[in-house]
């Protein structure tokens, strides 16, 4: 079947039956909600530009079970060429969106999963490998966005998903049947869930023997009876509801995050992916999160829309010949491309797995991570640094449209007089979203929790470190025999 | 007259005959707005705690003018104490608020405008001094909250005033009549503009002869004919009119920044402080900011409730023994106590000016706000990175109140099994509150751009840098003679 | 007894019978070797000022205990401005000598034994205060330099004192005899200790009941029977044996560590000021650094050598108009500010013990402490990158002087025409000196490690940080009742 | 030829009749002077290795001109792979020497060059290529180290070569002859110039029409008439004199930096690449600090074995538990994967030059530069920090070995009770070297200003930043028309 283009994708999602709630009603149809639209309009855009002739290069490629072009976010990496060219994608739907757009999550997913199936089919003659191959298909073939699913509630964080108070804080099996297995529980975080037609679910950390009920990995619809999906609020959501333009910074892009719950669902056994063999739920969780963290790249692409937006600023604010002004902005800059060194180098670096899969440098991209943790918010600082205290003391677009008081906003928001005042307000509003409405949800706080917070790539780091290497490489200058 | 009460200070506003717009409306009584409500409640916080027997002696003083006890908000400091005592005075409003309460650009114009008025007068025997003590006397005796005002538009920020395309994008004086002056112009984030009964206006920089319209310094009551008032959009804003309490972080305290604008409004002539003498401009522009500047030791105060909602939200999450946790306490703790170090040190350093009031120390104070531009956001950095993803994908009250699925939010979002999952929900808001939300308008972007943005401080750092000196030191230690 | 004059001092120092190694040979007269006289000259200067007429009001005070005027070095602190005054001489004998003048360690430790004598004997009814008070007594009137001892060597970090595999590595009594005891051990990284007439020494850790030997204080002469003193090696030590001065980098002042060991040597018993009252090990540990922590002031004088030095090394290359030069100028002076600042208020909250004697505050002289570990490095690295490559790679001053090549020293090594070469040449090895040679060793390590390590900082900050008041806080604004 | 062998390579600079001066004196036999010894053996580690089994397949490539086996510091580089292997190579050759090898400064100078010549003569109708290429095959065949030369002295930098005061300042043509040229002038900072057969001169700035004589670029022998060598002084240079070990730290390896004079020296015209033509010296500058900046990769395998050094001393000291102390680790190994991150990329993205030569992505060159200006400093504090403030005041080896207190240092040294003393301190030492003595200067100011000191990294940041397509992103996403 050929890919969707975006309209059959917006046609597809008003086909499920999601049981979607927000504010404490339940959203009958998410795919018209104002606050939800610009998550959607981003999820498109990765159909849009796949067919898209200046596009179709970072966005297609051809399938190794199929031969058929294939989104790129539904493909096995086979290649380092396959690594980089996802961490090129990444960074442009960043510079086109200005947001999380959401699918990668679920590309690393697949790729994780797939790799992992087939190591644990190796030693325990399991057929996850074959079912995890089939759903690949299944989501090339229906062009379908599958959101993946790792991050559970975890309620106490000293304890273990079996020494919990309530069990369903980890997710897991509470029925096994012939045909399948009932899980139970919830996922946090989810990005782009009410976008997505299936959910992979993963486990959350590595787990030992008495864990075995959690140790579980399993593909659903999205609209499998029993999920439930609630939706998280944003700073500054409910402007998408006010009607205008302006205010919401960028109008046309967004994304959400959601629990979605997990109440009784059932799942046949060609959906199941790993089923009690614990020991493999650390490599899945090592493998997604590798995976995923160069996926972070898109934040480069963002940041290069913040230093855009501040480069504006600063010439509509006349002080785009200032020394500090300038440097400013090389600081973004050169903390932007940091970060994208690494995801590049990641990727390059990377190597088949088992099953032919690539997997990219668990070290850099470790780092890649780390850094992506820590320079949005100095980039978002320098940003609002640019920018000058209007983007938080901006009158309302309301107030630049009323008849009475609308030409004193336009008088005395005017920067150069060559530069409307309305670009002004638009650019510092984009400002304002990207560092502190909802789009700094995915700017900031996405880059720092995502893909696993700041001591997550440590403890990996220090895992990766190879000291006891380089303690024999300082002995040797130092000239120490033991 | 006594000092008043929290109640005879609402009772007061609520006499005002404001022109107050927001969302291009009208706002008949902002008394009653529940945007403005949280922002009034921070500054009637200031009368509330005067008269409190715990805080009288940290609130109040006795005026140098009468003898009589007064809010220490509306004092000339007369000794190192008094700054001491400010400083500690900001410091424990921010841990009671957790917001900007509005009051001390208040103080730092009336002891900017009063030391310099009495140096005006020494050189061209003006009376300005006379005017601005009879102000203080007035705003002492009623017991009012005089807003200073400073930041003009700007327009573009390369040109001088006299050269903007609009004359008014700097506040001037359009009209020179026997009985006074008429101004035009505006003044904008204007801190608490809506809660006060005068408005006190200063010059926003140094000026050269050929501005002498602009080198004004006056105060007219905030519902002076001519004055209105355009409400700034905060992030967040609207949650206020929800009508729920955990989703708005901080209920009850908040601040609030508006366009103040001067149509054509009168000045009598004993409410000017400086008219045209633009060789003070520079002198009153560097006293105000050198006041205000340790007055962001209240930013101390809010960092205090910030480290205490990440140690909650440490304990909620059951991760407070991790060492990296503990090591993210006390490193904003060390950030917050390094702010606070330079709040003191440049109060205790305080000298005399000619007029008598009190000066802070300069170079002291220009480095306290300097770390103020930096330190919270990297404070919030780690509040987010302590409180986890939940802090920007927690579902609403509503849904949390909601008896179909609020069940599973409270199952869901449950931490430590100890504590009610409703106070790790509020913790999280508070969190967001601060760090995006409209609490972050205050804690992050106000203390960026407030009292003057980082390069104002670099600049008045590098002017009272005595390089020369320093010179001479190292000559002197490398032996070279010249 | 007059205070002593520079000669006097010296002469007073010519007369101790002092046993010091060095590069494995006994150094006969310390006073005459060209690797001690420069920190002989750094203390010489103490006393020189003291009776300059510039400095003098700076230098000393009156003692509480003789009212006469005695070098401020040897007082016990009676109020906050003498801490002040403390904070203020450190800083200015920094400027004069840029290198660390070693006798603070010495008041820290009079001051620190002084008032914790005093709740020990509150305690036990022992004399311990009537002891030090008398030793504070003589060292004023005889106006000798006192050096504190506090650094055990430690062995294995991971054990207490009792549980060394060797008994000495933390210093203890071995023997106790009627008329005092014998002790035994070492105390490292003394700094001039060369230059001392006596040495006081004090446990260096919190101690339990079973580490009874080791909690003791004491003083004794630096020529004791059995206190043998062996050199520290700094970066670049032998240049100050080559016989030029250029090369140097400081060549007036400098500063020295040593391990001094005690091999059983003997304390009288009116020398003892702890002898097994193990739980006041902790508070006599606590008191010394504390105060000891802002002594570092000296480095923001020493910093300002380096900023001038800086700023001169811009002069000299010609790009002192730059404004990324003028930035990190700005920057430099930032960072010293900051240090200043904390090490002001912490004097300025100073606060009485039981005995008398003031006490900085705790939490901000960590903060200084903890500022000063990092800032010197970062000041250190803009030095270098100001001063260009040269400050690395400058030929020797011999190279300079040769006939056959000095003139393409001087031809090559030109920087702006109008500057002398040879003074180019001069700030660069300042620079060297103070960034990576001898200077280096009190500007940066010590400023790491003196006073205590980083790590130490942050326990105290920990355990200063009042986390449940903030926690209450926090409470309070997210109403939170429980 | 075959490739030489360490001593072949030894023996050949014996035959070499440099003129090398060092402390006032001529080096009559650099190849065996104690102080340059180190620094040979780096080199002759880069000729070892070349044939070593484990090491060939990273040290050696074929000649694209040949196809014969090569040294890969001699090549041109013909692809990413190619650039890849450098930086590993670089990498390794910092582990095992933990200093400066100083011949990529050769290769990216030979690869600039060779570049750029291709087109100049496209240009000019020049040879320059032709005589670049048989230059390279010299080189080549040889197996010499040709050592790259840029920086001139630049005397006053606010001035362009043509207006200094005096000519020489910039190296220059002062005699155009018909079989070549003669030049004045001096390089300095010339790393390894002592252990290299040839030299190849390039210029170190942009010019312009009027600078004409100061564009040029020529190779000629080290030990041809007129060129004369004066070493840089390096900190803790002359411990190396001293007959012992253990203090030296690195006793195998280090660096040297030395002036190079050209006092009239003769360039025949096959050796010239560039005579005059202006606008090429930017491209010329440009690529070869493209090249050179990811050299820094070396620094990496430097930090390598700083963290190795400083993992060993928290073992000896009996800290390798403590939370804060794996942290240290943990930062030190991400800065330094970060730094190789950007190295890695910048190559992997290396795109061919008209000369089919490839060169690297500059921007990504410059921000993996940028880094290396900051992060070894960081990574330099955090490791004084774990080895501890002995690693300042260790007393000298010859105290250590003296009959009479050796025993004294060995028992009070002594760290963890299994690790021998003199371990700790060989560790101690060599941290001491890499931070503060001889090998700081290659690991530290070198990262610093080497290959262009940080703002000419800023520079070339901002001027590949593209503001414009990124104000244009920024723009489309705020819906800005215009």
């Amino acid at each position: 079947m050929a890919m969707k283009t975006r309209e059959e994708y917006i046609d597809s999602l008003r086909k499920l039956n999601l049981t979607v709630y927000m504010f404490g009603e339940r959203i009958e149809n998410p795919v018209d909600h104002p606050i939800i639209i610009p998550s959607m309009n981003a999820v498109a855009l990765t159909y849009e530009l796949a067919s898209h002739p200046d596009y179709e290069n970072i966005m297609t490629v051809n399938s190794h079970l199929t031969g058929e072009k294939i989104n790129l976010f539904n493909h096995i990496f086979q290649s380092t060429d396959n690594l980089v060219q996802k961490v090129k994608r990444q960074r442009m739907l960043g510079q086109k969106s200005a947001c999380c757009f959401q699918r990668c999550v679920g590309q690393d997913a697949l790729n994780a999963v797939y790799s992992t199936a087939y190591e644990v089919d190796q030693k325990y003659g399991t057929s996850y490998f074959e079912n995890i191959k089939n759903y690949v298909l299944h989501v090339q073939k229906e062009d379908l966005v599958s959101d993946g699913a790792m991050t559970d509630p975890k309620g106490d964080r000293g304890l273990p998903p079996s020494k919990q108070a309530d069990p369903d804080l980890y997710l897991r099996v509470v029925e096994r049947r012939e045909d399948g297995i009932v899980v139970n529980g919830c996922k946090a975080h989810q990005t782009g869930i009410v976008n997505s037609h299936e959910v992979l679910c993963m486990p959350t950390i590595a787990m030992k023997p008495e864990d075995k009920d959690y140790a579980i990995s399993f593909a659903v619809p999205t609209d499998a009876p029993g999920v439930i999906i609630i939706m998280g609020r944003q700073s500054c959501d409910t402007r998408k509801l006010e009607g205008t333009e302006i205010d919401v910074g960028n109008s046309e892009y967004g994304g959400h995050e959601a629990l979605i719950i997990f109440d009784h669902v059932f799942v046949p056994n060609d959906r199941i992916f790993l089923n009690g063999e614990t020991e493999f739920a650390g490599m899945l969780v090592e493998r997604f999160a590798g995976h995923h963290r160069p996926s972070y790249a898109c934040k480069v692409g963002v940041g290069d829309v913040l230093i855009g937006a501040s480069a504006l600023a600063a010439d509509y604010n006349g002080i785009n010949k200032a020394a500090h002004i300038k440097d400013k902005l090389i600081e973004m800059t050169h903390l932007n491309e940091t970060i994208y060194s690494s995801a590049l180098a990641c990727s390059y670096e990377g190597v088949a797995t088992p099953s032919g899969a690539f997997l990219i440098d668990l070290m850099l991209a470790n780092v890649c991570k780390q850094n992506v943790t820590k320079f949005p918010y100095e980039m978002g600082r320098h940003a609002q640094d640019i920018a000058g205290g209007i983007v938080v003391t901006q009158p309302s677009e309301k107030d630049f449209r009323n008849e009475e008081i609308g030409h004193y906003v336009e008088k005395y928001l005017k920067g150069v007089a060559s530069v409307p005042t309305e670009h002004r307000m638009r650019i510092m509003r984009l400002i304002e979203n990207m560092t502190l409405g909802s789009g700094a949800v995915g700017y900031l706080t996405e880059s720092l929790h995502g893909a696993g917070s700041p001591q997550a790539q440590r403890i990996m780091i220090a895992r990766l470190g190879n000291f006891e290497d380089k303690k024999e490489m300082a002995k040797h200058i130092a000239k120490i025999k033991s």
